[in-house]
């Protein structure tokens, strides 16, 4: 049988990349200008999309034309620097070319062998980072996709190690992973009430029968600080695992003056950090270290102790419950060392300040009120009115496409919430925010009415 | 205060993006020549590596670099045509060019509307592969980083969908990713025997107190095919949850002459496929289908059905454990796209084709034999002697550099495993490896010695 004489629909790395990264470029620089929240309706780009795969190679061209032709009303622009919803995820562009040199090798960590610099660049990377952020020496760190599994797979160790306890506790403020992975790994959920400033009232902490606290460091809707040292004192006391969720902030503890909010997270058993959150890094990225690591072996090895060997390295693997891992370190690495501790700083600094020069906006302006205190680059605030009177100036703003904004509760509470991560994000694009709802709110309830 | 002067380490899209295309061209176009497995030792890498991150910013010619000068020696090449080892999971150009786009526009798909093109995309190109492998219309489709995860969250719509049976079953040649997840959710994991071909013996299922049976098509170590319409029909009279991991072979029935393997699986309740291994798509992408969306919904969603109103789309992670999920659909996507299905079918065809010559040329040569049948890509064989001597055979041919494969046992012995899944491997490099094998296998016991 002769060989067989494939057809060659392979995209030209060279030619058909540099159209790649000159969209992405152009992209990037017209970000500011594009609507931010996506204006489409369910299942319009759906609708726009072939209902059927092609039989024949297309080039990759016409996926180009498409991102431009179909794809792009249907994003909600997570690069522009006018993204203040949830918690921003900005991409450096670090992180993106790390990506493509990711994607290139396209390592597969399973053993050691298969990819030890993917390992122990994981490794050395995860050290690097603990040291920018304080952590204490000799913590075992890892990646993980997101933090809901970084804290399933913490909470899956905790419960290894306490089998007979079934509940997990934290604030009712914390994080709707912490609940996801309860289900998932058949613990108890016990919430505790927060105070005034919605942190963990750490006096009405019950830890019978606890397998984990969960204490957070910048809640979700607030980015709140759960006092981290009092529980800490109750889990030793106790015998139960602490699990620090700063899947946000932590990334704010490469500022040496930041670090008072984050007192007492070394003591923890694991503490989960985004890196694809507030350090430029694309998604996903979420890094996770453990004072614990046998605990998680136990957990996640299927390797019986007694059959190691000493000659064996351990993979990455059985301190998690995924077999193949790609080469996420790569991009975290290459986002440490294009920005430096230092550029770092100057960028988490820079946030911090805007949103304090924001939040004294609000706070100066009558009929406006700041509605939590703000420890990090988060304002949660919203004008006098009803909810109802929230809602519909959320709702003109984000349509306006200026900007994107998201919401929240809080004591019963819609909160309005401008969040500051985007590496491109610059004074100029706050006070836009700012003219924006004024404007937005003199629309909805004119001056005199 | 003054706005604060911002020093700029952003790397150049276009500059730097050229470099790092330019890094990578070069990277594939030398793969064969580099020796496939790393040769390092442990440790050696992270010795190589900085103790410290870098206090202040770095070029990302940095970056690029060092990828020569340190990490090169620790990469095993999975992109090398040359990778015979466990399947192999090589990247094609349109793939890598996709994930370029990913992290440029950087969507984090969590509600809808944080990316309406993320989410539609997501559910047209599961919709698009469905019909390429000739699966049933109308299931639900979704993404998961790899198929640990897939068989995870599979097994736990299952469990959920009852709840008072706590045991999973499964042939004791299935991925030890079965067990890792019944070891999570605290399944009992119920293994079968197997007959002469590595096949679930079907007369040997009990389902008493079974939540889920996994019928396994391409196994791990001999790519056997469990007798799915048997334990599809064991499965219906008893209630029980049937999964289906197609992980490996799944591609294998974009091919209608190779579908008669995949008898049954249209009748799963949940099946797992992943592109990232056969199909060209880089690491990570694993696809999952059910035809009980429901249950995922039941296991997953933290919203409780009476608060969910018709206007609100359902979003992707409620079928799932993560929250945020990157725009993988649009690697899948695009090498759809760039390929077609007559792309993918040669393709696939060309690897069965030279796993079917290889095999022969095996079965020939006196003094070797092969271990299993062949359904797909992989040949499992060894040359008569000892199982140390085939395993001194298989590290000479792994230090060699000229290619890589690995190994695994059947029916108690040491078997070598030649596997095919990259579309840049030639019929070239399959008569290399076995030049390679034969040669080693002489020097290892010379004709008459």
């Amino acid at each position: 049988m002769l060989e067989a004489e494939l057809s060659d629909p392979t995209p030209d790395l060279r030619a058909d990349g540099a159209a790649a990264l000159a969209w992405i470029a152009s992209y990037i620089e017209r970000a500011r200008e594009l609507p931010v929240l996506s204006r489409v309706e369910p299942g319009e780009i759906r609708a726009a999309l072939p209902q059927a795969p092609p039989d024949e190679p297309e080039p990759f061209a016409a996926v180009l034309r498409d991102l431009d032709d179909v794809l792009l009303p249907g994003l909600t622009h997570w690069q522009s620097p006018r993204f203040f919803a949830y918690f921003p995820s900005a991409g450096t562009e670090a992180g993106i070319l790390a990506e493509l040199l990711i994607a290139g090798l396209n390592q597969v960590g399973i053993l050691w062998r298969t990819s030890p610099a993917l390992q122990e660049l994981e490794e050395v990377t995860l050290d690097w980072l603990a040291q920018l952020l304080g952590l204490p020496p000799g913590l075992h760190g890892h990646i993980e996709d997101t933090a809901s599994t970084s804290t399933l797979v913490a909470l899956a160790a905790a419960r290894a190690s306490s089998p007979d306890r079934r509940v997990v506790v934290c604030s009712e403020q914390a994080h709707s992973s912490v609940a996801k992975a309860a289900k998932l790994l058949e613990l108890e959920l016990r919430t505790v009430p927060v105070d005034d400033a919605f942190r963990l009232r750490p006096e009405l902490l019950d830890l019978d029968g606890v397998c984990a606290a969960v204490a957070t460091i910048g809640t979700t809707s607030s980015t709140s600080v759960d006092p981290v040292p009092e529980i800490a004192d109750r889990c030793r006391d106790a015998g139960v695992w602490l699990h620090v969720d700063a899947a946000y902030a932590g990334a704010a503890a490469v500022c040496p003056e930041l670090r008072d909010r984050f007192a007492g997270w070394e003591r923890a058993d694991s503490i989960v950090v985004n890196p694809h959150k507030w350090l430029g890094v694309p998604m996903d990225c979420s890094t996770l270290w453990t004072s614990r690591p046998d605990a998680f072996r136990d957990a996640f090895s299927l390797v019986p102790e007694y059959l190691r060997v000493s000659e064996e390295v351990a993979s990455l693997s059985e301190y998690s419950q995924v077999l193949g891992r790609r080469f996420r370190a790569l991009k975290l690495w290459t986002v440490l060392r294009c920005y430096g501790r230092s550029g770092l700083q100057e960028r988490i600094r820079e946030h911090v300040r805007l949103a304090e020069l924001f939040e004294g906006w609000v706070r100066d302006e009558p009929g406006w009120e700041v509605l939590a205190p703000r420890p990090f680059s988060v304002v949660c605030f919203r004008r006098d009115g009803s909810d109802a009177d929230n809602e519909r100036l959320l709702e003109r703003v984000n349509a306006s496409g200026e900007l994107f904004m998201s919401h929240t509760r809080l004591g019963g509470r819609y909160v309005l919430r401008l969040a500051l991560g985007s590496f491109r994000t610059s004074e100029e694009d706050v006070r836009l925010a700012w003219d924006v709802l004024r404007r937005e709110a003199a629309a909805l309830s004119p001056a005199g009415a």
